[in-house]
Order: C-alpha cells, then sequence, then structure tokens
C-alpha cells in the first residue's frame, strides 16, 4: 500500500468548455453553474426546504400537474426509470413494455431485475407506436401498468401520447412515460393526457448538471404503491418515505437521505432560466430549431432516420451515416477542431447514425448553425462532400 | 392547471455561507465550490474518463485499498448501504447487522426489504462492539456477512475495525462496513484490516457536495457477486456493470447511467485538497480537534454521551442536553446569531443530544474556538450557565 496519494491529484483540472450538442448532458446557462458554486447548506435547513419548494412548483408545471408527490430524486434518469417500476409494480405483477430502442430494453431489464412480468410490445426502431395497436396489446395482455418513452433518445422517436392515458383507463392499467429527453422541449401534458407516472432527467432541456430526476405519481399511482402485498425493494427509490423528505401532503420532514443539495440548488436555477418563457414558447423554439437543423442537414446530402415527420423528436435528431464515412472520424473531427460534441449512435443506432441534441440553453439558431458548420467541415475533410459533389 | 410558471422561479437566490458544525453535510473548501462550476463535459468524454480515473485512484488511497472495483456512486450514502447489501447477499441469505445506533436499524431495513434474512445483533447506544461479542455471535449465526458501521453518527461512537476482518475470515463471512462518517477523519485500513465492502460519503470528511459516496469491493465480494444465482435487484446499483462504467478491469468504457459530472469534478477537487496533507495527518488533526472541543465542553460543564475515551468518534462528538434546556433554543440561537449549525440528536439521540461535527475542512481549532464560543453564548442566553453557576 502506497503511503502517498496519487501524483494526479495535485495537478489542476483545467477543463475546456465545449459546446455539447449530444443527447445530454447539455451545456447549462452561466447562471445554473454560478449556483452550483453557492456555499453548502444542511440538507434540512429551512432556507434549503424553500429552495426544495420551489423545485417542487417548478416541476408541477414543467410537466403540467397537480400531484402531491412530486419530487426530485437525488439520481440519474436510469434510477427514476428504476423509481418508477419498482413503486408501482411488485414482484409477479405484469407490465407492458414498448419497444422501439433502448429506454424499452433498459425498462425490461430494471423489471425483470425485481421480478416484475415483462410482456414486451416491440416496435420498430424508428417508428412510434400507434394508439391502436398499444390497445389491441393492452386488451390482450391485461398488465397493471404500460410503460413507453416519449422521447427515444436512441433512435430520435417523438411518441405521441395523446389518447393513450384513455385507452390505459379503459384497461385499468397504469400509464408509465419516460420523458428524460422530451420533457420541456415537446409539449407534455401529464394531467391532460392520464399519466400516471412521469420522469425527466436534470440534463437534458433542462439544462442543469446531470445528477438529479424530476418524478411524479399521481394519486391513481400512489394508490396502487398503497396497496401493495410487500415494500418497495429499496430504500433508496421507495417516493412516499422519499416524498416525506420532500414534504409532500405537508407531512413533517423526514430524514430520508443527504439530499444532494448543490445539485438541488442548480436544479432551482435551471427551472428559473426555463420560466423565463412559458412552456409553449420552449416548445416552439424547439420545433423551429429542429426544422432549421434539419433542413440544413438536406443540404449536406444527408438522410434523417425517422422517416415519418410527425415521429421525429426536435431534442434529438438521429442521422444516417453515408455509406464509406467513418463515423467516429467526423465526430472527433468536430470535437478536435471546433470542440462541438456530435454523438454516435445508441442501441439500434450505434454504428450507423449520429445524434444531434437541441435542448433547452443549448437549443437556438445560432447553435443549430455552428453544428451545421461544423458538420459540414468535418465532412470535407473525410471526403464525403466531395464525392456527393461529383454525382 | 396554470398557464403560468410560479411567481417564487423568477426570484434570484441568495444563499448566505454557514459554519456548518453539524454531522454533515459539512463545507467545501473554496476551490470546491469552484470546481462545481466548470463547464459541464460530456459523461464519457475522454477528459471526463480521465477525472474519473484520478478519482478511482485517489479512493484507493483514502480507503488504503488496491481494489479495482473501487468507485463512485452518483447517489448518497444510503445508495452506497444500499448497493454494498443487495450486491453480496441475495433474498434468502442471512446478514449479521450490529446495531447501536440509526444506522443499524438502516441496514436492516434496506436488508429486509431485499428479502435478505437479517440477524441483529443488538448492542447498547453509545457503546462499541467488542470483537469477542462479534466472534461469539457469528460463531452462532453463520452469516454470509457482518456489517458493521465505523462511525455511528447518530451516537457518536468509534468502533473498533482491527481484527474483526480475520474472524469474519474464521467464519467465512463478509465484512461490510459503513464509514460515512469516520473516512479519512480516522485510521481506516481496507486491506490490511480484511473488509471486504466498504463505502462512504463525499459530504463528510472529504468536503465534497453530497451526491456521490466512495465504494470498494475485494475480491472476495466480487467472487460472491459472480457466484449470485439471481441477477443484482437493482440496475442503478448492480456495482459490477457500474464498474464498467468506471473502466474497471480494464474493461471498455459502458454507458450504464449519466455520471453526475459536476458533483465527480467537484469531488476529483475535494480528494486533490485532502491530498495535501498525508492520511495520518488528516487523522490526528481531527483527534487533535476533538480533543481541544471535549476540553471546552467540560469547561461549559457539559457531558458527553460516549462514556468510553476509546469509543469516542472524531467527527462527530455527542453532547448530552442538561435538564431544563430546550435543544432546539440552543441550535436555533446559535444559528441565528453566529450562522453556526450545531445539530440535534437523531435516533437513539434525539432529543437528548446535540452533535457537533469535526470534518475535513472544517476540522480547524479555529472552527473548535467559534463553536465553543456560539455554544457559550447561547447556553447563557437560555439562563443555563448562570444557572450552574449558581451551583
Amino acid at each position: 500500500m502506497s503511503s502517498k496519494w496519487p501524483e494526479n491529484l495535485g495537478e489542476a483540472m483545467i477543463i475546456k468548455e465545449k459546446l455539447l450538442m449530444g443527447p445530454g448532458p447539455s451545456n447549462c446557462p452561466p447562471t445554473v453553474l454560478k449556483a452550483a458554486a453557492n456555499p453548502l447548506l444542511g440538507h434540512l435547513h429551512p432556507d434549503f426546504c424553500v429552495i426544495m419548494d420551489d423545485v417542487k412548483a417548478g416541476i408541477k408545471h414543467l410537466f403540467q400537474t397537480e400531484n402531491e408527490l412530486t419530487i426530485a430524486l437525488c439520481a440519474s434518469g436510469h434510477a427514476a426509470m428504476e423509481a418508477t417500476l419498482v413503486n408501482v409494480l411488485e414482484a409477479g405483477e405484469k407490465v407492458v413494455i414498448a419497444r422501439n430502442g433502448i429506454w424499452g430494453d433498459r425498462a425490461a431489464d430494471i423489471a425483470s431485475r425485481a421480478g416484475i412480468l415483462v410482456a414486451m410490445m416491440n416496435g420498430n426502431p424508428g417508428k412510434s407506436f400507434s394508439t391502436e395497436d398499444i390497445e389491441e396489446f393492452l386488451a390482450k395482455e391485461k398488465p397493471k401498468a404500460f410503460f413507453i418513452t416519449h422521447g427515444e433518445s436512441s433512435t430520435g422517436v417523438l411518441q405521441n401520447l395523446k389518447g393513450i392515458g384513455s385507452i390505459c383507463r379503459k384497461y385499468n392499467c397504469l400509464f408509465l412515460v419516460d420523458s428524460v429527453a422530451a420533457c420541456g422541449g415537446v409539449e407534455l401534458k401529464m394531467d391532460e393526457w392520464g399519466i400516471d407516472v412521469l420522469y425527466s432527467g436534470s440534463q437534458k432541456v433542462l439544462s442543469a448538471p446531470p445528477g438529479t430526476a424530476p418524478i411524479s405519481f399521481s394519486a391513481q399511482a400512489r394508490e396502487a404503491i398503497k396497496n401493495r402485498k410487500t415494500a418497495v425493494q429499496s430504500y433508496y427509490l421507495d417516493v412516499e418515505i422519499l416524498g416525506r423528505y420532500w414534504n409532500v401532503d405537508n407531512q413533517p420532514r423526514f430524514y430520508h437521505h443527504t439530499g444532494a443539495v448543490t445539485n438541488i440548488i442548480a436544479l432551482r436555477e435551471a427551472l428559473s432560466f426555463i420560466s423565463s418563457k412559458t412552456l409553449e414558447q420552449s416548445w416552439k423554439r424547439h420545433k423551429n430549431c429542429q426544422k432549421k437543423l434539419h433542413e440544413g442537414l438536406k443540404e449536406l446530402g444527408l438522410e434523417l432516420f425517422v422517416e415519418n415527420e410527425d415521429d421525429r423528436l426536435p431534442c434529438v435528431t438521429t442521422i444516417k451515416v453515408p455509406g464509406g464515412v467513418e463515423w467516429a472520424k467526423v465526430t472527433g473531427l468536430m470535437m478536435q477542431n471546433d470542440t462541438i460534441e456530435m454523438a454516435g449512435g445508441l442501441g439500434p443506432t450505434a454504428g450507423k447514425c449520429w445524434r444531434i441534441g437541441l435542448m433547452g440553453y443549448n437549443c437556438t439558431e445560432a447553435n443549430v448553425e455552428k453544428v451545421l458548420w461544423s458538420l459540414k467541415k468535418a465532412l470535407e475533410s473525410v471526403g464525403y462532400l466531395s464525392q456527393i459533389e461529383t454525382f
């Protein structure tokens, strides 16, 4: 055992700013970064409790819900997915998971580990699900819950959620939605659309540091939790006791865990940032930037992975890598020359697509122009553009 | 549904610095706060991977271990407790939990939820366990694992860990240690002492923001995980796949979750801060400040909760609230007049004790003087000191 600390720790970290135009994390506004450097507060200090209250109220508006149990987990979106499944479902109960990308796979993995029975509703990567297909599947499977991804960041697919809530009600089934990569950038109305559990992540459209995950449970979802025969398998993710830390139902605050004070302060500032415009304005800006991006990509002769225009997620665009082009070479050049991050594919799009994110603070026309400019240069460098000009 | 964001979000947060002399979070050094305000990096960006490597190396030294699977969870110490139990144990297997404060209770709660059989070894709050008693209990119960708390922050008890490792080996039992409130402030040698799973928290002696939790698994612990018959119940806390994100065993990095980039950067800076002195120097400083604090408390006529001097945890001191004094009035005055946080009791000490933390950046003689000065004034205000002077 060495008696000395590793030498590297004595060296200063020099972190150069990058323009993060991948599927998240996205950049934080300077005010949010500054907020993260605030002095620490005790995790139950009255000043911090006010900040938690502001965060709750902000998430309620963001989600368009009046659910009492609306909080932020101190963990990533993956943990929110796990919290969703393991709270409303018990071992031996059935969930239908709509799968058209990596998030359906992850949800199935998480559910299976908890002994929840998974009926996989397989779709096509690059396509959304129709309400008719969903109804047919639920009628056949009669699950306790139905899980679907609003913004499939691995494929760039936007799922239309309108109408699914009433189908779920009809079959007495809870409606669970992952909106990590869509919430804030696309229309989303939890209560109106009959969603029972909804979660997102801090580092996407909210443009806060990663590490917290907004989540909300409807009265029906809470009823299901109340009627469980077994305890929720996880203490850390047991949302009813966690809710007590967040003063849900005006219950006295309970020391459930030490909240990630810095992250919650930064999340409060990020909610403040997004609140300078209405949700409708945010949704519209994402739509407009998407349009501009897609036009620019078309001009470069590139094809989108998602065929149907209505299925295209404004927050994450998936672009087919043209034959003969090494995808990693292009993203490498963009980072190296312009410190712009564009991502490769994930799951069904791995090795086949690039992914460009337009999220929150980063979703501006100027950034669309920057990423197109950098991509064009990189494509020229690898000889792709001269090639298509020859045709 | 209101069409407007909550008005509060438009108001600026003004966070006044407080001296956090409770059992954590403790204050962060200015360099650590500044590090938290760095521009974001992608969670798999090469620059961030270097930072993750530095964090791993730093934790290895802090824990005095060469275990490959040494990482930081992006969640609190509670989640690390859960990760410890649900990875090395399966439903139906037995764990002995040494309980002399709240952490034994929490560990039992977490284990029971996972179907793990709990044999509770009940001790006395305010006292540590003897190796003889532990050996007797393990011989009788023959568990798969033994869980004990190094620094019982609810009671202020330091557990001597030397000698327990060899007892655990003798009974073929894994040795699991919670050192959230002790690690860095007290001697701790994971490998030499035969500890199989060790975890801590970022917001105690490390003086980083809360939200990450260093954790390490020995080869034996990993063998137990490898031999599981069932999958680890939690995806988020499955340390073997999480280890792949951290490049453990030089495995290609796997997108397990979006790491809390900001928190990990701050943790790297906190490790840099603590690394300016040797571990021995840190342990000694905590011991010296503890001595000074205890002498000062004695001068104020106050009694410590922990009777045996060797059982007293340097990082958290528990002080009996004298009869006739309202504990919350005293802590309230200290915060109100001097913005100094001293905590009340927790679990067995709730309503009976105050708790003063001496941790990392905050563990200085000057801070000991400040907290004693503020406490003395508050005790005078509530009439306690004039009362004892009368006797």
